[in-house]
């Protein structure tokens, strides 16, 4: 098929690229994180949860929108896809190492994979320096605009799965056990970007100084420093569910 | 599973009932089309696109906030579920009649059945009276946000089936006879909720008389009126796609 026409649009200059590439990273798990949480709204077993997540998937583009326009002011459709162009095959070995036909494991999935998304992105833009990284810090932690506050797009699955779990201790420990399979998956694929992108390997030593880690020095330290601070907020974030981590 | 928890929210009492079923379907249908538009996103075939019928998921659920905020002020999901609740399952025989596997197919029913509802809508909002009535035909006349302009959540999907079908005699026919059979699922759609909502009948007539249609006198040559004005409109949006209708 003819692929979309896109005009030119250019990435405003003073962005530095690891700041750039954190947007890119940020901006495709949102668009990533709002089909997820559509696909569950679609098929939703009520009408209010389907109505809570559809307005959930839409918090998750409203703030990828206000990624991109950090980078691309007023590039649209194409400035969008020119900041994810580097990731958009990025996600497709996780995909189908944590396909699930089950409802609640696509919601669990979504709230882990997005949920340390988020972490990586934020201990990462901690790491950068100036105007552009200080202004993406701004927008990654910016509570999500919409009735449930400050918890964000996952609020509303999070809110689900709880009551799931809470219900059904024979689902609680199968989410459970799938929550600790997407994380594992989620933390591969975290390893696997910092080994194509140095410029985001680059960011973990200072990211670690920034957000006063003791004893973290050298790039390999970092790293590993960095992958324990996002299992660290996993285990945090299952715990919340109360699904063992 | 436990049923989403809803807190107790009211139908503004000045609005009449039927313009409060025009509001539910309109309403019910952005939020399908905001399934439908959201779903062909996530299976897009490049990342403009994907980005592109995302944006349209997004606007379609704006407009279905827009709706539901005119009658359930400050309801939100539970307000969105009290009004769309008459048509909880309006949409399943049609969506099981127009289930598809294919890409572009899924899109055009989204056009198709979108459009339809949305004419739909827009004519019975015509034959009612009152500030409520008049408020509801200024959002569903509304030219939606977005940088598409004017043309609404479709405009990103009508685009992509122009392309398509340029580009593909064969996919053209194929989508020709596609969008009449899922026409004539709309229509029979509209015949039952009509049979189903006597109050949404009792506007056909009036909506011909705001409308100057000559010659309709008595509900029966109403509803004749309304579904031939429903067909004449989607062979204009046939034309508009460049497939004959």
């Amino acid at each position: 098929m003819s692929s979309h026409p896109v005009p030119d649009v250019v990435v405003d200059p003073s962005v530095p690229p690891a700041v750039l590439e954190v947007v890119g990273i940020a901006a495709y798990t949102e668009l990533a994180e709002f089909g997820l949480l559509a696909a569950r709204s679609v098929d939703a077993p009520d009408l209010a949860t389907r109505q809570a997540l559809a307005d959930g998937a839409e918090r998750a583009l409203e703030r990828q929108h206000d990624l991109v326009e950090l980078v691309v002011p007023g590039g649209g459709v194409a400035g969008a896809a020119l900041v994810m162009g580097p990731f958009e095959h990025a996600l497709v070995e996780f995909d189908t190492r944590t396909a699930t036909e089950d409802w609640a494991e696509g919601l669990l999935k979504g709230v882990v994979g997005h949920g340390v998304a988020q972490d990586l992105c934020r201990t990462l833009a901690a790491g950068a320096t100036g105007g552009p990284a200080r202004r993406l810090r701004e927008v990654l932690d910016r509570p999500a605009p919409g009735p449930v506050g400050a918890a964000g797009a996952d609020a509303e699955a999070l809110a689900v799965l709880v009551r799931l779990g809470a219900a059904d201790d024979v689902l609680a420990s199968r989410l459970a056990l799938w929550g600790r399979r997407v994380v594992g998956e989620s933390l591969n694929l975290v390893t696997s970007l910092l080994d194509d992108h140095p410029a985001l390997t680059d960011l973990s030593e200072p990211a670690a100084r920034a957000l006063d880690a003791d004893g973290v020095v050298g790039r390999d330290a970092a790293r590993h420093w960095l992958v324990a601070r996002l299992t660290a907020e996993h285990t945090r974030r299952m715990d919340r569910l109360r699904l063992a981590a």
